[in-house]
């Protein structure tokens, strides 16, 4: 077993968190972070992340989806005795793109933080590799489509996400080409077969670990995500003539369908609804309005929930429509599945922050992540690190730095785990 | 007394409504109904006009202001008995400018009816003049203030109304100027002292006549206008990882707000309450909104009753702020009185509506029209005739000609006891 002090982890998490900071210079735009896939100062950021991989003993290379990918070698003698292949690997990672206008941490933390781990080790070795992955792409915002990086590793980046193409009218391969790597060898980016799991240390980008006052949680689910647009259809008519009670005004409509929604999702556990976008048709001040469109957004981690939910929440709208002549039409623009989290990891992980001394959380990511890629083709997990006032997306983002070195302790408690329990 | 037969007053309804779908035609645009200030097509419906105001017995002018006059003199030996100043003279009339994709009666259907009227008489005189008006413009599409003809009857378009400019840069004289009138000569577009009145006939814009299978109604008021725009300011969070219990969702407070706003006027007899644009910002799918921005129009015929109104909703807001963490602010647009009608002249209305055998109804107008702007010059009153389903600005507006008839009826009556109670 080797164990992590105290003071050594608070040592690499200052490090890691003086690194996200550092790397959050490198965007594109002046005096704010934003990065996208496979932009100029990604080429500074796989500079800065090669030479801290290499200084903490780790052979690097960038594979065709711009993956950074730091293998740490297994120990010889007991990768023998395990008598495995010697594929047997751990992958540890997150992203290194972010959002416009970005905080330094979300996705950026994942990968400082495995790097960090591996510098602890201080040359000592496990009985399989550790391979530090930077995902290459994880937001979406440059091709509207997430996950490039995580889709690669998992072997999953076909012909119809490299033709998509960005508001300039490149391709996805046409970006991997400018930035210099082979669309052609993607195959190269696949996991091995045997890979050992997936690890991802990730800020959780909302508020319920600050609320708690606890640092760290396992993270059960990645939750499954409807999105559907629905639209009120009234009659559009003027807003001095026409009586009150002779309206079919799609605005009220909508409002009515939205309180309503909103006071279902507080009723149940788990759920968030949310209408983020409403257009008014016309959209005059002085005219009724005759058609409402708003968006709707439901998350759970667990499917039937979710699928229960949208189901009331149209059946609500077509009540209401029915009562004020109106009609209530839904369109399914999403309907992606929950992921859970490996449950031999998540409770290995478990046990570790347990070990480190830490209240053990366990919640369910409202949010997408690279690990619910991952979990397609190796047991996936995710280690949640508090959001100071659940901020993210923003520059504003935070870390606490003793949540950083409480990550570290657990994530080397986990390495440790994991070697026992995988005949190590 | 100069009595109209039933028959009579169909055939001129008949052929007033002809005359409308005719200068339907004249347009900006090919096949729908489109007429603004002084556009090209006005020149088309001037000289129309023109020739049915000549063989009706008028002496013709364009004023400066683009409106077109035609005068029907008085009785020479009974305006001398009356011992009156000649420059007393009734004014009929309304507009003939009209919004984009716009029907073939509002606005136009008051100056046919203006001169069916004065047809009618065959040549028979009262002891004043008539002098039918169609007014340039009424619905300010082209420089976004609307009444620039009735503003120049009233003596009311100053210099800040004629530098409005259009989406070309054009002001309103440069368009007078082009249209080849002088805007120098604007003070001969007032009406002279002594006017007697103005009566404006127009379809009703709305479904409270037709619900009530009238065809005929005299208005008692213009009501006065509210615009404000209201923001609900939250925060703008993560849709996924952010609990419904930790939000503060600018969208879900509107809506309340809004179903509010709609219960209040709902129990409040004759108001109308309207939001007709509601903008959430960011307005993506995925975000808790921020902001919500929502317009509120708010009209009633008595101003004390719309005031009370518009601090109910201002207070609500906060009440619904308050209670979630949200803040609700007011920019008021428009506070605009409403304007009665001239109570003689209504009364007169009323009985001639009666006298002609229709039912006596009386309703306020929810919308502006020219007899809102000069009634600050002269007495002033409207007759609305009944709009089928309450369609207006639209392809299908329409009128039925039994209620053109029985305005036309009720009009020629209005005439004789009007000629009887000014001592005519």
């Amino acid at each position: 077993m080797i164990a992590a002090t105290p003071e050594s982890c608070r040592a690499h998490a200052r490090e890691a968190l003086r690194r996200c900071r550092e790397l959050a210079a490198c965007s594109e735009a002046p005096d704010v972070t934003t990065r996208t896939f496979l932009s100029a100062p990604m080429r500074d950021v796989h500079e800065r992340v090669s030479r801290w991989m290499r200084q903490a003993g780790m052979a690097v290379r960038i594979d065709a989806a711009g993956n950074i990918r730091g293998v740490y070698d297994a120990d010889p003698a007991r990768r023998g005795r395990a008598a495995a292949s010697d594929t047997r690997r751990l992958f540890i990672g997150s992203h290194l793109d972010t959002v416009p206008n970005a905080g330094a941490f979300d996705g950026v933390l994942g990968v400082m933080l495995a790097i960090a781990l591996i510098e602890g080790l201080a040359g000592r070795r496990y009985p399989f590799a550790i391979e530090a992955i930077g995902f290459s792409e994880e937001e979406g915002v440059r091709f509207g489509m997430p996950f490039i990086g995580s889709l690669a590793l998992a072997g999953s980046l076909g012909a119809t996400h490299l033709a998509r193409t960005d508001a300039a009218g490149a391709r996805v391969d046409d970006a991997i080409r400018t930035y210099g790597l082979d669309p052609a060898t993607l195959d190269d980016a696949r996991a091995p077969a045997g890979s050992l799991g997936y690890l991802e240390f990730h800020i959780e980008q909302g508020p319920v670990l600050d609320n708690q006052n606890a640092p760290l949680a396992a993270v059960d689910a990645i939750v499954g995500q409807s999105r559907l647009e629905v639209t009120f259809a009234g009659a559009a008519n003027h807003a001095g003539t026409t009586p009150m009670d002779a309206r079919r005004d799609a605005v009220t409509g909508a409002a009515e369908w939205i309180v309503a929604v909103e006071a279902d999702a507080l009723a149940t556990a788990g759920l968030v609804a949310t209408v983020g976008r409403v257009d008014a048709v016309p959209g005059a001040v002085n005219v009724i309005a005759g058609r409402c469109r708003a968006t709707l957004d439901v998350r759970h981690a667990d499917d039937d929930t979710r699928h229960a939910a949208v189901d009331r929440f149209t059946a609500r709208a077509g009540e209401i429509a029915a009562r004020r002549s109106l009609a209530a039409t839904f369109e399914t623009r999403l309907d992606q599945p929950a992921v859970p989290m490996d449950p031999h990891l998540t409770a290995l992980l478990e046990r570790s922050i347990a070990a480190a001394g830490m209240p053990v959380r366990r919640i369910s990511s409202g949010a997408g992540h690279d690990a619910m890629v991952v979990a397609a083709c190796m047991p996936a997990a995710m280690l949640f690190v508090r959001s100071p006032r659940g901020i993210s997306h923003h520059p504003d983002e935070a870390v606490h730095e003793e949540d950083a070195a409480a990550a570290l302790a657990a994530g080397a408690l986990f390495l440790d785990a994991l070697a026992e329990s995988s005949g190590g």
